[in-house]
Order: C-alpha cells, then sequence, then structure tokens
C-alpha cells in the first residue's frame, strides 16, 4: 500500500523531511504544501544579496521545479493549509489556483516554520520598515536602500549585523538599535563582541545599545526613530528582532507546546500526537550542554530536524541528538562563529566554568599571511569538558569551530584539544593549531 | 635543588621540550645541545622556499637566539653529544666554539630527530643528488635548480610531492620515481592519489611509479638517472625517500627500541632508563586505530611528544595519546589532508572497513565559488567508529581534516558526523558540510 506523507511547508525542515521521506520510501506519496511563492530557499543569503555578494534573490531559491518532479515531490506552492483534522487525517488547503479541497495522510509532518516579529511600536506599519525573512522582504530592503540614505536597523544578533553592513556597503548611514547591551547576546561573550563591534564601528556603523527602540516617525514615510531619549534620523526601518515560530495548526490539532512555547518533539521528532511529526523553527530544541528546552532557529537545524523527521514518518529509523546552536556569519572581513554557551549563559545557566581567551595565528611566521585566529573555550570546570566556544578571523572559523562542535558532542575535555592530532603544514596551518594554544591556556586554569 | 635538565637535539621535539619544561619549572636549568647551526626551524618549508613562497630559508628560523635567552634555555648549537655515561648521568658534548666537555644532568630528553636516507646507489654521491631534510639541503637545491634545466625527484609522498611542485614551478621539467604503485601510499588511497597525480601530470610533471631508482648517471655531474629499463635524462637528482630516526646514542646506554627499531617510550615519553626520556622522529609511535607500534614521524607528533617528555622531565604530568598521523600539504592549488588509516592500510591490518568518498560543494549554489571538497571516509564495519579519512579541496582541508581528526579521537561513528551542529552561513559553508554528506553515504553502506 502506497504510504502518503504530507508535509506543511517547504522551508529548509520540509524539503529535508521530503528528501529524506523519499530516500527510505521509493515508492510513498510525498505532497508538500507551501503557503509562500518559492519552496525552500537561502534564507541566509538574503542580506548577501542587498550586499551584492550574490547577484540576485532567485539565485537563492536552491532547487528548480524539475529537481521536484524527479525527487517525486508532490510541490504545491502558494498553498496555505488552513486546518488539519487529525482524526480524519485530512488537511484542507487553499490552493490559490485550484482553490480549496483536502488532502489525507498517514504520516504528517509539521514543518511550519516561523515569522518575523516586527515589533508593534508606532509606525511599524509604514511603508520603509521591513522584517528581513523571505526573498520579498529582501527585494524591498534593496528597493528602498537605493533611494535612502540612512537606515536603522533594529537588532544586533546575527541577521541585524548581516543587514547593517550590507546596507553600509550600499552607502547609508547605518545605526544599530539593540536592547542588550552587547550586540552578538548568546554568540559571543562581551570582550569578543565588543572587538567585533568596534571593528563594525570603524566602517562607519553607529550602535546605540541597552536600548530599545520606542517608536518610528514619520507621516507617509519613515523620518526617523526613537530610542530612550535619542532620535534617529532614518530613511528606513529594518527589523531584525527576531521569529516567532508557527504553531496554530499545531495547537488547532492539540499537539503538546513545551515551555518555550515551541512544539514539543521526541528523539525522533515525533509530536505528542501519533504519526505527527514536526521540524525547524517551529519547534522546540533541547541544548546539549544544559539538557533543557531552548529555541534555536538555525537553518542548519531545520535540515537535521527535518531529515529525522521525514525518514521516521516514511518508516525509517533516526534520532536526533541535542543541539549546540553552533552559527557563523561573515562581516566584512570577519568571520564570526560560536557553538554551545558563552561564559555568560553558562553562568545564567548555573554551570561554574572556565574560559581562556587568545589570539594565535594559524600560519607559521615564515608565511606573510599569518591569519590570526581569535578563539574563546569555555568549559565545565567540574568535569573539564567543553562546553562553548567562540571564533573571529578573516577565514576558516567555519571549519574550526565544527571542530570543536564535534569535540563537544564527544564529550572532549580542554585536555584532549591541547594534542589533538592536528594536521600542518607551513602554507595551510601553523604547526600548533590556535584551537591547541587556547585549550592550552584553559587546561592551565582547570587544575 | 636546582634541576638541570639536558636535551639532545633542538629540532621541533627539543624545542617543544625545553619550553615545556621551563613552563613546570621556572628555576631548573635547561641545556640544549643542537649539532646543527640552527636551534628548531620549519622544516616543512623548506619546499615553499625553492618554489618561492617563503622568501628565504632564515625566514623558516622560528625564533632568535634573543628567545632562548628570554626563555632562559641555554642553547649550544653546533655542539654534537659524542656519548653518555647514564650511570654517571653526564653527557660528553663536542662543542665547535669550545670543544669537548661534559655535562651532567638530572633528566635527560633525547630529541635526536632524524636524518635523511639516501639509497646508496651508484651515483648517489655525485654533487647535484641531494636530500630535503636541511635548510642546506634546501639552498643546494635552489642553487642547482637555478642551472638545471631537469630534474627527477625520488619518493611520491609528502616531501617528495612538495618539492616536485616547486622545482616545477622554477621551470624545470621534473620526474618522479617512486617505488610504489601509486603516489602519496598509506595518505591517499589509489583513487584519490590518481586525482592527486592526473592534476600534477597536467601541470608537467612526470611520473615513473612501480619502479625504484636504480642508478644516477654521469662522470661528475648527474646526467641521468635510471630506473627500471627506463633512462630518465635529467641534471638534479632529490631523494625523499625518508629519514632514518637517530638512535644510536640511546642504544649507546642501552634504551630500549622498539619493534620498528625507533625508541620505546611510554605515554610520559620515559624510555626504558628512567629519568630519559625520548620525543621526536627518534621514537616509536603507537597508531591510534590499530594500537600497535608505528612509525610516524612529522613535526606535530615531535611537538606534541616534546611537550610530555619536557613536562614530566621537569617533574609535571603529562601523557600523550596515540597518533593518527594528520598531515596534510599543499601541491599547486590542492591542499590534500589526511588521517588515521587509508581504506588499504586498514585492510593490511586486518581492519574490515566500509568506505564511501564523495566530492560536495563547501559553499551553496548561490555563491560564485563553490569550494568542491573531495572527502573519503573509512570506518571500522563492525561497530561503525571512522577510522580514516581523506580530504582534496582548494583551501580548508587542514581545518576539515582537524574536525575529522578529533572524531576518531573521540570514537565518533559515521551517524555523529551525518547529524553534527555544523555551522552556517552563505559566504562560509553550505548548510550541510561535505563531510556530512559523505558521512551519510557511509552510513547507508554500514547498515
Amino acid at each position: 500500500m502506497q504510504k502518503k506523507i504530507v508535509i506543511v511547508g517547504c522551508g529548509a525542515a520540509g524539503w529535508s523531511a521530503a528528501v529524506a521521506a523519499r530516500k527510505i520510501d521509493k515508492k510513498a506519496q510525498i505532497i508538500v504544501v507551501e503557503q509562500g511563492r518559492y519552496p525552500v530557499y537561502e534564507r541566509g543569503g538574503i542580506p548577501y544579496v542587498i550586499q551584492g555578494d550574490i547577484p540576485t534573490f532567485e539565485a537563492l531559491v536552491n532547487f528548480p521545479p524539475e529537481y521536484y518532479d524527479f525527487m517525486k515531490i508532490d510541490m504545491h506552492t502558494e498553498t496555505k493549509a488552513a486546518n488539519i483534522d487529525s482524526s480524519s487525517k485530512e488537511v484542507m488547503v487553499i490552493d490559490k489556483k485550484r482553490g480549496e479541497h483536502r488532502i489525507n495522510y498517514d504520516s504528517l509532518i509539521l514543518a511550519t516554520g516561523a515569522e518575523p516579529f516586527l515589533i508593534p511600536i508606532r509606525g511599524h506599519t509604514l511603508p520603509e520598515v521591513h522584517g528581513v525573512r523571505t526573498l520579498d522582504d529582501g527585494r524591498e530592503i534593496l528597493k528602498d536602500c537605493k533611494k535612502a540614505r540612512s537606515a536603522v536597523v533594529v537588532g544586533a544578533r546575527l541577521v541585524g549585523l548581516e543587514t547593517s553592513v550590507a546596507l553600509r556597503q550600499q552607502g547609508l548611514t547605518v545605526t544599530v538599535i539593540e536592547l542588550n547591551p552587547q550586540i552578538l547576546d548568546g554568540i559571543l561573550d562581551p570582550e569578543l563582541a565588543d572587538e567585533v563591534q568596534r571593528k563594525l564601528g570603524s566602517e562607519g556603523i553607529h550602535f546605540v545599545l541597552g536600548t530599545g527602540i520606542s517608536e518610528i516617525l514619520g507621516e507617509n514615510h519613515v523620518e526617523a526613530a526613537r530610542a530612550g531619549s535619542l532620535k534617529v534620523k532614518a530613511d528606513m526601518v529594518v527589523m531584525a528582532t527576531g521569529v516567532r515560530g508557527r504553531t496554530q495548526l499545531a495547537q488547532q490539532i492539540g499537539v503538546e507546546l513545551g515551555e518555550t512555547k515551541l512544539i514539543k518533539v521526541d528523539e525522533r521528532m515525533e509530536t505528542s500526537i501519533e504519526g505527527v511529526f514536526a521540524a525547524g523553527d517551529c519547534i522546540e530544541c533541547v541544548n546539549a550542554v544544559t539538557g533543557k528546552p531552548t529555541v534555536s532557529q538555525l537553518g542548519t537545524n531545520a535540515i537535521r530536524q527535518g531529515k529525522v523527521a521525514g525518514t521516521n514518518a516514511a518508516g525509517g529509523s533516526a534520532t536526533y541528538s541535542k543541539i549546540l546552536g553552533a552559527c557563523v556569519t561573515k562581516l566584512l572581513d570577519m568571520e564570526i562563529a560560536s557553538t554551545g554557551l558563552t561564559e555568560i549563559y553558562a553562568k545564567k545557566f548555573g554551570i561554574e566554568c572556565v574560559s581562556a581567551s587568545a589570539e594565535a595565528p594559524a600560519r607559521p611566521v615564515c608565511y606573510p599571511e599569518r591569519l590570526p585566529v581569535r578563539v574563546k573555550l569555555v568549559a565545565n570546570k567540574i568535569n573539564g569538558k567543553l562546553i562553548g566556544a567562540q571564533i573571529i578571523s578573516r577565514r576558516e572559523a567555519g571549519p574550526r569551530i565544527d571542530t570543536i562542535s564535534v569535540a563537544i558532542m564527544k564529550g572532549a575535555t580542554a585536555d584532549d584539544l591541547i594534542l589533538f592530532d592536528h594536521a600542518y603544514t607551513p602554507p595551510v596551518t601553523d604547526s600548533t593549531d590556535p584551537l591547541s594554544v587556547v585549550a592550552e591556556i584553559l587546561s592551565r586554569k582547570l587544575i
């Protein structure tokens, strides 16, 4: 009997689930409904299109329609899942082309994603106020910024800073407003965040930290933004203030939410209702270090969760381990990467920890470009195990943070990183890697 | 009482031991005797000086003399340890400047290194025949290659190929002669080795594989080399045919050698004689995958072993885990990295294994340069644990192989690498890393 798998949403999680399901069951009918115009695209690339590194927004769309045909994935874009009847196992959809109809399922995967959260302050509906979530958001930002001379970006985490740099590269005066007293909260500890902020500041990006935006001024068009007692002139406002997981459909059928108000799933990505799986920005994650529920809405999580959900929905067997929230960004010529807990967050979670930080070159002294790599490592004071890391360098921050993510996941200690079997040759690496240099400093503090 | 630590040899191991000893004991007298003209230098950089990437051979010397003064390390270059009396704990040295004298010690570290092995065939003493071990070797090769039009390089492992590329970049016709039927034996499996060979071949480097060099022809100068029935015209010959650990001093005082005929040490890097430690190219390693004694004469091993030997010799406590032999090289625009066992070597050691290999991009499709990364992973068929990996890519092969080295050291399986917490952003990495792509293929073969 042909199994019928319905996937609601085709972002990273939905796409990944569909492909994983297909790998397990060559014959299953796999139907994906996506309310947007496009199936999965590289959301993370939007600021880099604005910046001009990637030629068009269309270039971010991962696969042409033929790909889905080839994978025998029945893809319905511009189709909204309006209702689910979990007793009759039916999804009621509204298809822009074909109207309202019902699709029955054997397994259901909720990959409903998240929507940008625009702070509902006065002026937030003015035409030059945008989120940074969809290709259309990107297009509007790019269009507006061609006419604008100044912009306010609200939010100083990854997307906020990436967009700030992009707008600055487009020649705008950019002011970042962030409620937190530091940029990249939860990603970098303050001393590293300050380093990044100084660099961005030297390129002409202004920061208003520790103060939220309270109002957007202007009659028919954005003219300025207010934060505390400050008034910042701006022709446009970008709100990079996070996203909210879409859980309405899940709630409607009685799927249990976790303490973060996102969908609760088990290791198999199954919800509290049998046969209903969930993945991506709409689900609650479990942090690998704290063991506690957490919100970690990253595309990489979504892909991994989707893979596990799709595999199990199709009758295979897979489990997903807890998350570290590893991430990386590129701002100007800096790559900034982070995994696990920052020192500040570790302490917030009551973990007694020790940290060490240093800048060490990735290449030996005989090479003209030594590629300094700033590394901070955080370890649990009780057992010496690594629990977090932060890296800033011109290049290779991504692969280096991956090394530490694997180390943390496998329970490595600071000592394990001192003498690990690092590969060396002068044009590529130094004989002792920056990771080992910092691990050694950390190890001495752990004694 | 001031402790007196004598270190014989100041290559990577001796230097590292001296520094580690100083960190443990601020007051100890640390004496290093080195028979060469220079203390530690970046041996691995020699081919890259010949190639012109590094300006001078002097640039490879890691530290100026002041460094050793600052570290209070009593450094004697051009001083040969001729004899050791382990009962009276004295080293008899011949110092170029001060003549013969005795140095007594409390702890002794043998970091005597290795010397290049020039195959003693007819013609091997001709003036244009060189090893690639010392700065003077490098200088002579560079001098000769300015006059030469063609060269034969004997040996197709790391140093042989690096030197071949360097000589080719200098405009010479280069022929590599290698007894093994493949290049990079033990580092790459044949299919990846072939890929590298084709690339080098397309740049005009010729290969004679599966045949040893039998004779160097020429009266007073090198004119040609013979390998099997072939005669290869050459104005110079470089022998990159490996090194032999120097164990004479160790043997003289009765230090036990292992089955590889190198110095046997325990995890503390102590030899069979109490208070006598050893590190670097003169010692026998233990392979982390096979658990068996092995020869792995890499600078990185030497540094790690030296650190452990120096720490223990100074009264501290450190142990060194088994080695994977991780290495990386840069040939033209290829970075080639390897760790653990190749599939062929795993089978030689009787390990039932499964492998997977693919080329996957490190950057998403929207980026102009996708940076293809060729990865081969090898896992133990019985328990699914990773035992080796090989990578070829334009960049980042070093940090990526490090990730796998940590994974192997911590007992990770192929499955662990599929869903590991990889960090992603379009300008830096793709959402699924090449390591995960190949791990997934491997995992399916392991079921």
